[in-house]
């Protein structure tokens, strides 16, 4: 049972899975130039949430947090695929990412999307050769793809749409986050619940292999808090520019693009966060004190815009 | 037995292929603009040559064809990704694929990106989806992934160096082959044995869940013709016109890179091809009448040079 649920404590699993997705990439074998670029773009600075989110859900269902790491990994090789090829020119066009250059401008732009490409297929990879239970490994590498459908076609709506044009402002971004930011985290949830379920140190009663109503709990918790992770990113672009630079004008709404403080206003915006909030903590009681850490994570997403 | 061996009927399982892949992608919840950019690089023109491979292997260990087209219809969406992607402006910035405009110049260069990285995706979820034995599941997303490895990094070396400075020049080509077009062809045809060899209809005594005899036998195959397929492809850039193969000729040797002609010359390239075309053959030996198809496949991939 944990004790120390300070946030830096919540977070220290980032310095496990680094050092386990290091050792997955150092023994593949490749050309040297594309293991420097993956390992610039995947180790780089970063909270590694969903992989954290992932070891504790593992805990929450009873299996020890390490039991996660293939299942971490494997959705942070997405995670970082994803904004390698989001960074390119012909996407967002960024040149930097966390105060580095972005890796088509630490390298080139052919380089930038064949280790985008080659992270996404890893993903795959270090699942069927980490996970020794072939079920697990299916059921990991379905919930991975699905996951990453959902991140694309969030992303293809969000960037050169193709949802139905009668569909009102907020049913679009519903649209979008569920997909763009949800279903990633939907799946780094349950990957992670799938992984302490099936850890032989879990002792609770399972159908089909997995219980059932545990994943349910996980699943209720993971849509909230990834629609809220959202939600809360919409309102920080707004605040923090007002701060910066005194008016109420920001990156998405110059570019464009529909957020949560634009179609319902910031106070019903937050409202929302605290209900999102609430939602996930309530989905958790079933699986009583070991899901606390899941509980201070929730806290801890939505605080930042208190 | 297949009593029709005329190269037609050979490459007949190509439209059982397109089927497949239409109902699949057709059933797969994405953006509309998502899906039509992915159909139109996937079910363009093309041999299908690599699930046509696939399902010939599952027959020759004794499987029926069709129990193929999973491992088929993931490695052809593996192939067709890696088009789109090596058509880029930035990788070979290529405005035409056999005759029609490529994805990025059909849409725009975002969606082709997009869409590269969610067929790469969907290959791991169809098998998931559509494999229902955990065990022959996982055995194939390990293989699809080994072989998208080896396709990556070939095209990293061929396209962005990376290789040891000092590597001979025949080894340097053969490094750029067995990765680049031989690991995908090596995955198609194991994936295809597995397949076969998983399906009740097979009656060989297996080890460990598959033949291992039978599954050698393919994978010295595999080996043998893939690199032929890409020896072939070298000698066809140097002697044929364009009209004839449909795209540009002697484009390799303008754009440096290095060619079998280029380094061994003509003829004993051409006798290269008649070496690889025999072992690939003797290989399939000890899986008797049932092979006869792929020999057959062989010969006509070798054939195109005389």
């Amino acid at each position: 049972m944990p004790r120390d649920l300070t946030i830096d404590a919540l977070l220290s699993p980032a310095a496990d899975v680094d050092a386990y997705l290091a050792t997955y990439v150092d023994g593949v074998d490749m050309a040297p130039n594309l293991r420097e670029a993956i390992k610039y773009s995947l180790l780089g600075p970063g909270k590694r949430v969903r992989p954290v989110l992932a070891w504790h859900c593992a805990f929450a269902v009873g299996g020890p947090g390490p039991s996660s790491l293939p299942a971490g990994g494997a959705v942070e090789l997405v995670h970082a695929f994803s904004l390698v090829h989001d960074d390119l020119p012909a996407m967002d066009d960024d040149d930097l990412r966390r105060g580095r250059p972005t890796l088509h401008r630490h390298t080139n732009e052919a380089m930038a999307i064949l280790a985008g490409d080659e992270m996404l297929n890893l993903s795959f990879r270090l699942v069927t050769e980490r996970v020794s239970s072939p079920t697990l490994a299916g059921r990991l590498c379905h919930e991975l793809a699905l996951g990453t459908s959902g991140m694309i076609t969030g992303q293809v709506y969000d960037t050169l749409g193709g949802y139905r044009a009668d569909l009102p402002g907020l049913d679009k971004l519903k649209l979008i986050h569920r997909n763009k930011t949800g279903a990633l985290i939907r799946a780094a949830c349950r990957m992670g619940a799938f992984c302490g379920l099936a850890h032989p140190a879990q002792g609770r009663t399972t159908e089909h292999g997995f219980d059932l109503q545990a994943l349910e709990c996980i699943t209720t918790y993971a849509e909230a808090i990834g629609l809220m992770f959202q939600i809360v990113d919409d309102i920080l672009d707004v605040t923090q520019t007002a701060e910066q630079i005194g008016k109420a004008t920001n990156k998405d709404i110059e570019a464009g693009k529909q957020t949560y403080p634009g179609v319902l206003g910031l106070d019903r915006s937050k409202a929302e966060v605290e209900r999102l909030l609430d939602v996930s903590t309530r989905a958790l009681e079933p699986l009583g004190v070991s899901a606390r850490p899941l509980v201070e994570l929730a806290r801890y997403m939505a605080v930042r815009t208190r």
